[in-house]
């Protein structure tokens, strides 16, 4: 079967016109009549005529796609995120489209590359755990294409970002571990430099300051807060015999590994240890028992990443980098409640109004 | 701050030289001399030149990447398959972007649009539970850009497709539930059109009837199976006061919000009632008790899917349909297991392997 790619001379030629008269006509151009308009729609038709996007998008200069790099999708976080930037994107006439960069510096770079090959307005981005060299960003920057960059971030980059305050949930949940009586306090960290878990750190460390609490960096466990990785590290402690009460992870993940190594030692939960993570995982709500954890606002996330985005692309990429910051919010359930609190805990039902699903 | 986009013929000036040179010495044409090349990539860099993609794809007609549709990426499932689809296509130097449709037709029929305009090569998709007019996908059929169809499909299109053998993962579910001596067995289902409901009810259906036990069309909750249509499901199921000993979801959604209210409901997990679902999602080895479901196979159904793709990329779009069918895997846990083995199981162990994180 013959695939011909009709132009608007083969509609020209077969109607006997012109091809301006044909493209004013597609483009429904008010000097054309409205008979001319119905024979060449149906002639394009009849030719199985398709615009050209790309030649159209190059005179133009506007291909209305925003190019969204996350690390994964499939983290309840990014992919609310990327809810909240289609939502405001859509009602602007804009399309979304996501390349993943599996927390590979090497992937995160193609990317850019994959979004800009398809031609994208500009490219909204978290940026991968493994990255510590951001010239692909900034080449991004020094092409003149709208950039703004949410989560994780990076002083390194003159450009508008948006964060939750990392500092401000870790503060919080170590400040409520401590009110449950909790002087022993593991953390889960990452020895990766981007910032969320740098700042999640001071935040635990402040706590502790605040409350007459010594820091002792035997209760630091450092690793990529997997779930293998956190039950690695929770074996660690229990191998180091040092004493701990909470565990307070800078990942849900991890906090969920922990908890399972927890129960097979029979340790319980939360009489011997409370647990506390961070992100607010939909499986945070389903695990038993619940876990306490941080709420990173992901959609709104989204919705002023957004919005920050179109400031950009309307404003020029000469304006100031903005950046802004989101307060998280702290969530407790069963994992940190005091053992009295918990007896009387059946089910969390508020959580269900939150869940994403 | 004026950012330039210099061109190849900036560059030659420059260089005195003619732009076809600097063409081929970009492109590392033999003819060209390693001087020259040097000289030209240094030029290149000093004007901040960056190869116009879009025109040398409009040249090649090749874009390398392809276009994913995904109702949601933050599913396991097809995040999983999408992992799956990389792996292959990376090896090959192909990238993929998603976009999504978010179960809705409108915005379905928006992700081919938004893909065809950042040119990809072709297309993979699974189709939203909503679509009934298959006409966007067959449009991209009638342009000869491949299209391969993953999981959702449907019979309307004469297209590649790979899906699972869902009559077969339910029948066996069914078989089990039976076997643990269930016999008053809800079913959670779709009212949708797509093949994957249609076949695990099929599949339930003939478990029965192998077995002996009548149809009871009151044991049929139809919805969108998400977490609260679960919950409502079997709120109303336990409204209508029938008895029921077990629940076949066709979503772990769905059956994680059945659980919820059976245990608000006070009923034994699994002495009283036992349940499945279908997914294998991970928060049904985290759930309180964890959950029997069928994997789907999902980075081999991505691997698959993505061979299909490539093979019809080779041989072109005039090559017959194939559909392939691959082998799910019941995986049995706490909440299916009769009460006696219930007991004596603490934590699933093997789950742990078999876990994406």
């Amino acid at each position: 079967m013959k695939k011909g790619k009709a132009t608007i001379h083969d509609i020209a030629e077969k109607l006997n016109t012109t091809a301006s008269t044909v493209s004013r006509a597609l483009n429904n151009n008010p000097r054309i009549s409205d008979a001319t308009k119905k024979q060449v729609l149906k002639m394009a038709k009849q030719l199985n005529y398709q615009p050209n996007n790309i030649a159209s998008a190059l005179r133009s200069g506007k291909s209305k796609l925003i190019g969204v790099v996350v690390p994964t999708a499939n983290r309840n976080f990014f992919s609310s995120v990327v809810r909240g930037i289609e939502e405001i994107a859509n009602n602007l006439n804009y399309k979304v489209i996501i390349s993943q960069s599996y927390e590979e510096y090497d992937k995160e770079v193609d990317t850019i590359e994959t979004l800009l090959s398809a031609r994208v307005d500009g490219i909204i981005a978290s940026i991968g755990k493994n990255t510590e060299n951001f010239e692909h960003f900034q080449k991004v920057l020094d092409k003149g294409i709208p950039l703004v960059l949410f989560d994780r971030i990076t002083d390194h980059l003159e450009v508008s970002q948006v964060v939750i305050d990392d500092y401000y949930g870790a503060y919080q949940t170590v400040q409520h571990l401590i009110k449950q009586g909790c002087k022993r306090i593991v953390h889960f960290t990452s020895p990766k430099k981007i910032n969320i878990y740098k700042e999640r750190l001071r935040g635990y460390e402040d706590a502790l300051k605040e409350n007459g609490i010594p820091f002792d960096p035997l209760l630091i466990e450092e690793s990529n807060m997997q779930l293998e990785d956190g039950r690695q590290s929770m074996q660690h402690i229990l191998d180091k015999k040092i004493h701990f009460d909470a565990v307070f992870s800078a990942s849900d993940y991890a906090v969920m590994g922990a908890i399972q190594v927890l129960k097979e030692h029979h340790v319980r939960i939360p009489q011997d240890v409370k647990l506390a993570g961070f992100g607010n995982e939909p499986f945070t709500t389903f695990s038993d028992p619940s876990i306490t954890t941080v709420d990173q606002k992901s959609i709104p996330m989204g919705r002023v990443t957004a919005e920050t985005f179109f400031d950009l692309l309307k404003s020029g990429t000469n304006s100031v980098p903005q950046k802004t910051v989101l307060k998280p919010e702290l969530i407790i359930r069963q994992s940190s409640q005091s053992p009295e609190e918990y007896k009387t805990l059946n089910f969390d039902q508020n959580d269900l109004t939150n869940s994403s699903y």
